[in-house]
């Protein structure tokens, strides 16, 4: 769920899961031609994409993302083409981006690369800035293109994202299977004694152990602590009776991302906690059987919310229901009041209602679901009933 | 040296080095006061800085960039305030920033937090937007303060943090000397018949071991790859004679980064490339120790370049000399040609010349250096000299 830059952990070399055949270069130049039709018909004259996962999605180039300019200029009209720093070219060339017949355009340390791009784009033109670049490239374009409109790539590069191809959906049910492998081994390192550090440390290296290249994120919130949804680890000492959420994710060889959380509780937990749990679970239960082609992601926000509020407990459903997933753990389309988009096959998304009582405990239960022509595929199929662990 | 997305790894219990205790809440007042009063200076109503390392030197807030909005509102007359999402002021309310008196506001799901950021700020506010915040926040802001002008905060925010202060030194000397513990390792790692893959997958796990709690990058260019500057990893195997380019970096507990570079061989190196790496070491020698108050930028830089360039490998210095190093691994200042800017006592930075030979091999020798008021400090004390391994 949270940051996948604070708590992040690469294995250079894990081993690559089965879903590491998936190809992007095979895919990417679909991509680009879908991308370059939706530019046009947002009357955008050419997308402008820094490295993140919009970059990989489209051309395979999982690049640097650093101060120098590393962009993929995508034309309504006229061929693509990616501006690299002369010393990331070797890279570049042999990523998959290559492979799909892009121009290359290296510049030199002391060439300003903005006026590179801008001079291959026409006068004043519109552009659309992948969400993710950095101001100070976004401001660094404004003054290259004068007079030109600037806006956001999301809106046109989430129409593809969201909808999954079967390969995509294959490599997200790998990385389910994988996080489902690290909840299956919680009784190891769970007990009353340890700290949440010590617990989340052990979590991390099995998410490298059980089939991720990346750690995410790894929150342990223990008693008190699981009543903040974005806590993470600290060095409080688990108690017995203590209530656990567990909420973890990383990214596989595929660099497709998973995200499961599930509670835990240390010998019989309070039984007002066993009775908000039960309604937690009913909500989520009735939320993943109401996935289906045409719900509005509001109207399934409201699923959970209403049985979460009739119980009395709706004010303590801190946050929305649930976010997209696939190269980035965040993406569209979220699963919030206010959002009428209907869902639609192939969109994957998590599933996660949470009651929190502040000073007291929290829960949480979290799927990744995808959405199929017949209803919602869970992706993480480990128990969601309250796992007693002795303590 | 490349990017701390892709190839960081995070232990997120790994031991704190002495330099933790660098408090970010005892210094961080006097820096919001600083940065206030240069916001003034510079022409604007205020600064809006997201999470990253601009908001962690301002505020010790270590804070999640995620799509809901985090921001520190910094205005240059009256009071910052922290805006976070209400599911993260648990986290807030825990962290330095709490302690510092800032105002903490919180916004709903459905609320908008560029609007309540808007209302506090006058009409056709002048801000400064950190170097790198979000494309769809810094859209965002535009939107939502209309009339305005919108820049860059690095501007101001760089003039602070390049100065190090004599605890930020301690906590980069405590980085540099824990990368120094992996290169002095790397006889137990790099031999004949081994990947480079393999080789990087014992590197980052000592780069945590050694007193670092995110590994940013582990570069292995062996042979050939050595010849590409932003090379990570590869299946090539390793082969007798091999000259490997080996430059890796980690951020510690206290959030200071460390980047070093040395060459090592397995076995005698082909002549051509003893002679390529004699230069390079000349060249780097002279670096360092012309490193003193006022020298500029561009100047250091010269002292390298033409050493190498003499040699007659000119063209084969493909990058710049270095960057500025401190909670970010590549920051202000950077040592290029084309920057006039005098180095002063507290700047600290990688000096780094490369020669490349694409095809054949490469050699980069990189330390980071702290100017003083006596000269250069080099923080990375292992051998420069080529390091031939058994093979």
């Amino acid at each position: 769920m949270p940051d996948p830059d604070r708590t992040s952990t690469s294995a250079p070399s894990a081993s690559a899961p089965s879903a590491s055949a998936l190809s992007a270069s095979t895919l990417s130049a679909d991509r680009l031609r879908q991308a370059r039709d939706l530019t046009a018909q947002a009357g955008l004259d050419a997308l402008l994409v820094s490295p993140g996962a919009d970059l990989q999605y489209l051309t395979g180039y999982h690049a640097a993302p650093l101060e120098r300019l590393t962009c993929l200029v995508l034309p309504a009209l006229g061929e693509p083409f990616l501006l690299v720093p002369a010393l990331e070219e070797p890279v570049a060339q042999a990523s998959p981006a290559a492979g799909l017949g892009l121009e290359i355009v290296s510049w030199q340390e002391t060439q300003d690369p903005y006026a590179i791009a801008a001079e291959r784009l026409p006068a004043r033109a519109g552009v659309g800035v992948d969400n993710r670049m950095w101001a100070e490239k976004v401001i660094a374009f404004q003054a290259a293109l004068p007079g030109g409109r600037q806006t956001l790539a999301g809106p046109v590069l989430s129409e593809l994202r969201m909808r999954k191809s079967p390969a995509e959906i294959a490599a997200l049910r790998a990385a389910g299977a994988a996080i489902d492998r690290v909840h299956a081994r919680m009784a190891e390192w769970l007990r009353v004694g340890r700290t949440e550090r010590e617990v989340g440390r052990d979590i991390a290296a099995a998410i490298i152990a059980e089939g991720h290249v990346k750690v995410d994120f790894v929150i342990v919130g223990s008693g008190p602590n699981g009543a903040s949804p974005h806590h993470e680890l600290s060095d409080r000492v688990l108690e017995a009776g203590d209530p656990v959420v567990v909420d973890i994710g990383g990214t596989t060889a595929a660099g497709y991302c998973s995200d499961s959380t599930r509670c835990y509780a240390l010998g019989e937990p309070p039984a007002e906690f066993r009775r908000l749990y039960e309604v937690l679970l009913r909500a989520q239960r009735a939320q993943t059987e109401a996935v289906r082609p045409g719900i509005t992601a509001e109207e399934l926000d409201a699923v959970g919310r209403e049985i979460i509020t009739e119980a009395g407990f709706g004010p303590r459903f801190l946050h929305r229901t649930g976010h997209g997933i696939g190269l980035e753990t965040h993406e569209e389309p979220y699963i919030v009041a206010g959002s009428a988009r209907p869902l639609e096959p192939g969109m994957a998304f998590s599933v996660e209602p949470g009651i929190y009582l502040a000073g007291r405990y929290g829960a949480r239960i979290e799927d990744i679901v995808v959405c199929t022509p017949e209803g919602g595929e869970r992706l993480n199929l480990t128990e969601r009933e309250l796992t007693v662990l002795p303590g």
